[in-house]
């Protein structure tokens, strides 16, 4: 895994354009500026180009989907592809509600998308494979996780991230897992939300290597929850949410290297 | 009162479905984490069976309004309705704007609500009873809030909780006042959205006793500021904030029970 | 300057409507609150009218814009100028958006806003001089920024904010420079979005001297962060953000007077 990219991230501050779930938007603009990126929302399709002309990557969430988001995205889809700037996608919920499992399954056909960043209630509904989620939350399976997030990535022709406890990221042939982190992430709504635009932020300098990107985002951002609360007593997710921003910033490669546990 | 219903919320963890103020939804989805229940938002009506069919309680705050958000507050009122799903209501701002007052008015004749949850100003407003709201503010007045609060809650035929530096809870016949609290609840934009969902947490929970579930929803909260408090030597909105939700992860029945200052 | 201006502030507590970005609008919210203001924010045009009557001042801002919420704000500017009601206008990422500078400029004559505040990019931009902003960042230039700060407000006949590591406001003739501050606010997604709406808050109690209550907010704003900073070891950008809060409402004018650099 290749950490320089976090020194590129760094030198080169690309700008990710979020379309955002409004939950949690505050949190992840402030968590890809800590980083080192740029965030920048939008929420009107006539700006669509203007959008993506200035921005690096693009990450579509459908956290908080509307008829009107959903019409922005697929607008902004197309134009990511037609200059060749990568796409996040983050299927918010998507075993939670048929309604939203179509409009995922009807945008990832009418773009195509670097990375999708799920939990395995997220990825295994995807992959059309057997889970039992429960609302934004992970619920609970018995599938082989790195099987469901492999299927996945065959089915849509890009690199999936399946988070949780442990991060498996795969483009459908190499798997990687990452087991560092903290249930402290559990805690904190919009910690998915929050990785998967870093995930576009690390696309945005990884001169296509969506894979290594991926992994880098993972990793970045589970070394930072567990060096956070490492130094805490007890589980305080409000102070976890604020101390995740401060370590974002002063993570170091060393720090991270540190304590990586990859397999 | 019942406080085992904060164990029952902590084993069954239920989803809150949350129409949703914009200004405070990330803290709101935190808070109701915190204390161990799982939050949902959703903003588009098309996705409004899917959501109630998912979600054990439902909370709808009128904090940021708009004219489609309102059909989809009728379509997903109805909807749990008829699924006997319990709904909390929170007319926020209901006294500051008359646009806003026919809105909840005809919204409380569309569907049965369980609980509304509101400041002396709101209810005041709500009940047709004199006060002078100041925007999200309480505002002034001089009228019995324990008679208002019931007035209240004849007129809709639901609980009423009237928030303030007491909270009232009333069924129209029985009142309950928790004297728990801490001023900067007041200096922290949110406190009674947040209010509001928690007690559709403890409305999920209840088995349909929503006197109960107001009470305790009210207690748990507001014995944790308190709690939060007594360690601060200045008033410190922002830190309040934040650590409000570590202690309504941390809190516990005991802790309470040593406080409350119930009658 | 006038710092009794905070004073005021705080035994007014006026009503400040914001037609807000929502990406940043928790914090704007709390900000205006610790400070001593009254927020209150709004999203449906039909409640407009009502919104102007409870308000002392209005705040635009163009964070995430929609064809919606521009036409609400053409309302409500319209309705504030018939009622000589200040209105402060922040045109963020104007220079990142051709679209969103037509917006900007067809708003800009549409209704006359009492302040503009935004960064060197922005105000670059509306004022028609050279510079390369940079999404939501002020990006670079070589210009005068007071040259292009005054330009901007001859142009559109207010006082002009533009802020930055000096804040720099005129009236088109006058010119105030306020040194005061730290690079933290660039780590905080919504500084600026902040620091508008605490302009907007100070000129509803400033008897419509715009150019007093732009400097005042600007001065308050910056020594806080600049307080905050002093007692910090390292950049911490998340617990930067609670602290501002909590210095906000706690700030003297003693303090503020004691490390004031103005020019």
């Amino acid at each position: 895994m290749n950490l320089d990219l976090l020194r590129t991230l760094h030198s080169e501050n690309p700008i990710v354009f979020n379309i955002a779930n409004f939950v949690t938007v505050q949190d992840v603009a402030n968590g890809l500026n800590a980083l080192g990126a740029s965030p920048i929302m939008s929420a009107e399709i006539q700006e669509a180009p203007d959008m993506v002309n200035i921005s690096q990557a693009v990450c579509l969430n459908l956290g908080t989907l509307t008829v009107a988001q959903v019409a922005q995205m697929k607008a902004v889809g197309q134009l990511a592809n037609a200059q060749a700037k990568p796409i996040v996608f983050d299927p918010v919920a998507v075993g939670a509600s048929p309604y939203r499992q179509k409009v995922a399954e009807t945008l990832l056909t009418s773009f195509q998308v670097a990375v999708i960043r799920g939990n395995a209630g997220e990825i295994a509904t995807l992959a059309g494979m057997a889970w039992q989620p429960k609302g934004i939350d992970a619920g609970s399976g018995t599938g082989d996780l790195a099987q469901i997030a492999r299927a996945c990535a065959l089915k849509f022709h890009c690199v999936v991230v399946l988070s949780g406890p442990t991060d498996i990221i795969t483009d459908g042939q190499r798997v990687t897992q990452v087991h560092n982190g903290t249930p402290l992430f559990q805690l904190h709504v919009g910690s998915g939300d929050l990785l998967s635009s870093l995930v576009a932020a690390f696309t945005a300098v990884s001169e296509r290597d969506y894979f290594e990107a991926a992994q880098v985002a993972c990793l970045v951002l589970a070394a930072t929850g567990q060096l956070v609360v490492k130094q805490m007593t007890a589980d305080r997710p409000g102070t976890f949410a604020v101390e995740l921003l401060d370590k974002l910033h002063l993570i170091t490669i060393a720090e991270i290297e540190k304590i990586a546990e990859i397999s």
